[in-house]
């Protein structure tokens, strides 16, 4: 019996709640991943992205390849001590940002090499390299190097690309020394194609992993058909293996994937919208640059205890956005990432209680969307 | 007798040491005020600020007068109530930033006149307004309207502008209704001209106010001059009151300062450095962009307890600082602030213990300047 994995404690429908267990620790799961792209949750402090709730973070492979560079941090004790971290991390595996740098970059079926934004240095991106840098960072999950498939694509493209990712995740599964408490996820690719999709589940769990995720959806598909991928993904994926929607989303994103069976989540939203001075609240996403919080004494949401909403009014938020300081970003993005939590362990509590799809109802109901 | 005040507990030499008391609570001096222009100390929440030591802070009228208004600061509670900071407040009057605006501005006998930074917008800034600005904003000390004299100024010129500023001294001191708890600070001008100086302060003596601070220093005159002036103005000063000297400074400026008499500071530097990624360190100054602290895993400073030198290693404040991440602003603050209170704290107990010129001797011999 491996030390890393997920117990079930309870399930309502498709959805699971339970405890994933790692070697720095636990998670409850379903699970929000705040992302800490450059070895910081931009921002915040690790004890304040604590104090929101969150069990785990999420690393960027691309962009602590390229700076400070896995070798140094390797050096330094690893990526949990260099950003004083304890807790579990995720870290994905570079491949989506690398291939957004279109133009920069070459993909065969060997690697992926490209330059770097930072300093134009030329860098090799191999399935093999992506779990190295991933070990010498000390991720407690590692993510299969795969090509993100490009939304729109044809069924033929899809296919190819799809393929290619699942060589690489074989590659990757070959190198991987399966160290105590830490996992190897596969990734599951596919477009919006079923038979594809299908095709990807059956070449990951041959290969075997600790856990899968399903990629290539928030890219432009629309909700609509990002639930339908899950509804015929999700129950194809094996039952006590922990499953990971990488790069989702908004809130009713979340909510419906939960309700199809996914545990974990990660998503820029939060953290880039509290930079911006957007909040979600419980009555809908609010515009802190708005004129109308200008003379608000109220707390941004009522039902929220995170210092932002308990220690300053809407105005004085107003007031930190217009004059841009840098404690709009952090108290906007504390409130974000404390909204985010606070929203998975209502849907834990939820699963727990076996009545989900009431709570979901109230949830989205509430949540109105833009509010402005 | 007035529950606003200072009670001095030890004195040694010119340099003294005890308690100001005010409404919001008691301030020990020599004390530093970190600079919360814009009703937040940049980088910082106002916990972490309370967390370096700091007893109280500056607040700016001119900018707070543009953005987001006195009045409306005053619906909302005051300013304490505003940023979440329960400890004193002192204000500046806004003279020093609207002198700043040359061109922008138009002084008279009777006021300033000046268009908004921030949206064209007219102001007229006279001293009875000054003191009206900082009573709805509830400073716990209120500075009177001043000309700051330019450097350099011929005596005529230095002289003319000294007058200006006792008569606008007579005028806020008019209007000044000696709330409880609060106090009413007049300043010290006259450039570098003795003559001048002590005509200011008999002018200011004459008036009585409930603190006196010397202006118009550190504007270019240098260290040794700026000693000078403290050397010939602070003992003519009543002793029961507190001396605050504006705008400064440099640790060494600092120290000297204490040693000749001063009580309470405050300066831009450890914040608009600690964005800048210099840091302030018991053995100088370091600037965190240099590369050789890529692979420094020790601390900032092995003497300082904040938690950029407990948690995190020079490396890793580098990285923070080249990636122009957030926490790198808020980390490098947090300590300088932490360093500017620990200097503070280091006076004040030497000078309890009579000891105080061996501990400035020590304490300037370790800090050997900029050290990169």
């Amino acid at each position: 019996m491996s030390d890393f994995g997920l117990s079930i404690t309870a399930t309502d429908g498709a959805a699971r709640t339970g405890v994933l267990t790692t070697a720095h620790g636990d998670i409850r799961t379903p699970a929000f991943m705040p992302v800490g792209t450059a070895a910081t949750v931009k921002a915040m402090t690790p004890e304040a992205v604590a104090e929101t709730g969150a069990d785990i973070l999420l690393g960027n492979t691309y962009h602590l390849m390229l700076r400070p560079g896995p070798e140094r941090i390797a050096a330094l004790g690893g990526l949990h001590k260099f950003m004083n971290w304890q807790k579990p991390i995720l870290t994905d595996s570079g491949g989506f940002q690398v291939m957004s740098l279109s133009g920069l970059r070459k993909i065969t079926d060997q690697s992926v090499t490209f330059r770097s934004h930072v300093d134009g240095a030329k860098f090799d991106l191999s399935p093999e390299r992506a779990v190295e840098i991933q070990n010498l960072l000390g991720s407690d999950i590692v993510m299969v190097l795969d090509e993100c498939t490009p939304f729109p694509a044809t069924e033929p493209e899809a296919a190819a690309s799809m393929r290619r990712s699942m060589d690489w995740a074989a590659r990757c599964k070959a190198v991987w020394e399966s160290p105590p408490g830490r996992g190897l996820f596969g990734i599951v690719q596919g477009g919006v194609y079923p038979d594809l999709r299908r095709e990807s589940v059956q070449a990951l769990t041959s290969i075997g992993f600790d856990g899968y995720a399903i990629g290539g959806l928030a890219v432009g598909e629309g909700q609509d058909a990002m639930f339908k991928v899950l509804d015929g993904t999700a129950p194809s994926l094996p039952a006590d293996a922990p499953r990971y929607l990488m790069g989702v989303g908004k809130p009713d994103d979340i909510v419906g994937a939960i309700m199809r069976g996914v545990d974990m989540f990660d998503c820029v939203l939060p953290t880039r919208s509290g930079r911006n001075g957007q909040a979600f609240t419980r009555s809908g996403t609010v515009n802190l640059r708005n004129a109308r919080h200008r003379d608000d004494g109220g707390p941004l949401d009522g039902d929220c205890a995170c210092p932002a909403c308990q220690n300053y009014s809407r105005a004085y938020l107003h007031h930190l956005v217009k004059a841009k300081e840098i404690l709009a970003a952090t108290l906007v993005t504390w409130h974000n990432l404390t909204f985010y939590q606070d929203m998975m362990a209502g849907a834990r509590a939820a699963i727990s209680a076996g009545d989900l799809q009431p709570w979901a109802d109230g949830f989205l109901g509430q949540y109105a969307g833009d509010q402005q």
